[in-house]
């Protein structure tokens, strides 16, 4: 353990050389700790379908090699000498970026992830120093305390890592879009996302309907709060449920028939999507105007309102279902993702890194 | 005139025979009062882009013979036996709409527009008794009295009738999305819809851009009350506005670059669309995730907010600019409106029917 602020912290990571290399364990340096940073332990690491496209540069722009990861929960090792929000051994997280301007409206109202500046990846980003970043595949992590949050105690470490992206992604747009009693809310596919926001939808009160291709996941389902499961590939499900929906909550990356599933949205309903397929989308206008219909996307959420996440998803016994991997079972893992199995996050055991 | 309210009323109408066929003078009956029922005495019909893609048939199921027009203003000729909103010799309008159900959850809150057994178009709909309607190319129409609103005296005839579609479709959304003091509001497009979008959005308090093709109609754009002017056909315009606007009024019809004006607006804006082309729209999904953007329709208004539109026109001094014709040149005015060749609206005096 590193508790030196002078030096900067080698530490051991998985990382991929090339786009869909294979990934290799190796060692790279941390940042010597500033005063306002936290050096930490990472315990856990999940993997999310953002990694892979990152990963195999599906996106655009890689930088590498990489070392992705922003799903990470670990215990504070070191602080700066100004922290005053975080002592070693403390619970900690970090989720999908690490750093951003602090001083533009969005900023300020802590929307951090939508900072004019441009925020700060926590992997595959250029730091404002011109510093690549590199995640959470990896023993040790230096991190602002201004975008480390605590982890609750009745959130196991492993379960806690998905909610700092899969988590906060979900529950933001939920929040934003209101979701609530007597709100009939709709969420499309059930993955790593998907799984988790059954159970948010549900424990703010709104009556959850899960759209999902096949049958398959019913009753895993219902067990995590829907109150109805509908088959999209049953085209008697868009007439049945038509005009039903005050929100539809995307969280499938693929392109959808988006007048149909706009036809599932009361007047006013909203089509929210979270996810971005890499090609574009179609609508036909008219889909919109009958009903003042509108389709939106949401980006993660702010660092303030992933603390109150994890405190809600501690308080509701929010979890996201995971299987715990050795880290050398990383690329059979995303492996797994491509072909939708695993039920319903892999997340790293960095024990075994 | 008629103030029997036991017979039928025969009125001249100017009617198309099929789709494209040049227009026809003829006569139709309208129904015998019913005790809600008012008559009236049309003195002017304003000619809507929308009259032109029915009586193309366009959009498709159109009724022939078809009496297009529903920016509708006259006197009161006759009520019926319980009708005490209005008196004979009232100055009134019609807009889109007849009759809707009154019993659902959209009639209810004054949103009759999203009925949900479906609102009675004014002309090319049948109504809930099968008989087709006929609109306001006509001398006289009756219409239920919950459909009809009262113009301001301060309000002229000829100057009002646009306002019962072009006012009330850009008027809504203004206020939906919340257009007012310290709001960057676009309007996309200025004719019939838009240039009356600028004035309102003006009086609202709000800061209003224009996007128009060329420069060729910013001095009037500045005279309705615009605080700046942009062409699209210059491609700076896309960069030197990125992050601007709350909200974007789109009034063109036809398809545009979603992404790109997706790019002008803020976190949280709305790029709002009030006419669909045939055609569908693309975006991608991270135009709207990279700031939580929105797209949407808006249809029209209800009948409260089309009195406080009408209300809030005569108050602002608020008033379209029109070229008032002669029934017999109806076909040469659609050619021009095909053209784009009409600053900004016609509208059709009755009395040369």
């Amino acid at each position: 353990m590193c508790n030196n602020h002078k030096n900067m912290t080698t530490t051991h990571v998985l990382s991929t050389p090339s786009a869909k290399a294979p990934f290799e364990k190796t060692t790279i340096e941390r940042r010597e700790l500033r005063p306002y940073d936290v050096l930490i332990d990472i315990k856990f690491s999940g993997i999310c379908h953002s990694d892979i496209h990152s990963a195999f540069d599906e996106w655009g722009g890689g930088i590498f090699p990489m070392v992705p990861g922003h799903e990470i929960a670990g215990i504070v090792a070191a602080v700066g000498s100004e922290v005053i929000k975080f002592a070693v051994g403390d619970r900690v997280g970090v989720g999908c970026f690490v750093e951003s301007c602090g001083e533009c409206e969005y900023c300020l109202s802590g929307e951090e992830q939508y900072c004019t500046k441009g925020v700060i990846n926590t992997y595959n980003s250029l730091d404002y120093d011109g510093n690549p970043t590199y995640g959470g595949y990896s023993q040790k992590i230096v991190v602002t305390e201004g975008f480390v949050v605590r982890i609750p105690d009745s959130l196991e470490m492993d379960v806690a890592s998905p909610l700092l992206c899969a988590g906060i992604t979900t529950y933001s747009p939920l929040k934003h879009w209101n979701a609530g009693p007597g709100k009939k809310i709709a969420v499309v596919g059930m993955g790593g996302l998907g799984h988790v926001a059954i159970q948010f939808a549900h424990a703010v009160g709104a009556e959850v309907t899960v759209l999902s291709r096949s049958m398959d996941k019913k009753s895993e389902a219902l067990s995590f709060g829907a109150d109805h499961y509908f088959a999209t590939s049953d085209p008697d499900t868009f007439t049945a449920l038509a005009g039903r929906f005050d929100l539809i909550l995307n969280t499938v990356s693929a392109n959808l028939d988006v007048n149909a599933y706009l036809s599932m949205l009361r007047v006013d309903g909203t089509l929210v999507n979270v996810g971005a397929p890499a090609e574009p989308d179609q609508y036909h206008v008219f889909s919109l105007i009958m009903g003042r219909r509108s389709i939106a996307g949401s980006l993660v959420g702010g660092i303030r309102e992933t603390q109150e996440m994890l405190d809600f998803a501690a308080q509701h016994g929010i979890a996201p279902m995971i299987e715990v991997i050795r880290a050398d079972q990383v690329d059979e893992a995303y492996e797994r993702v491509l072909r939708s199995d695993v039920r319903y996050r892999f997340v790293i055991d960095i024990s075994t890194l």
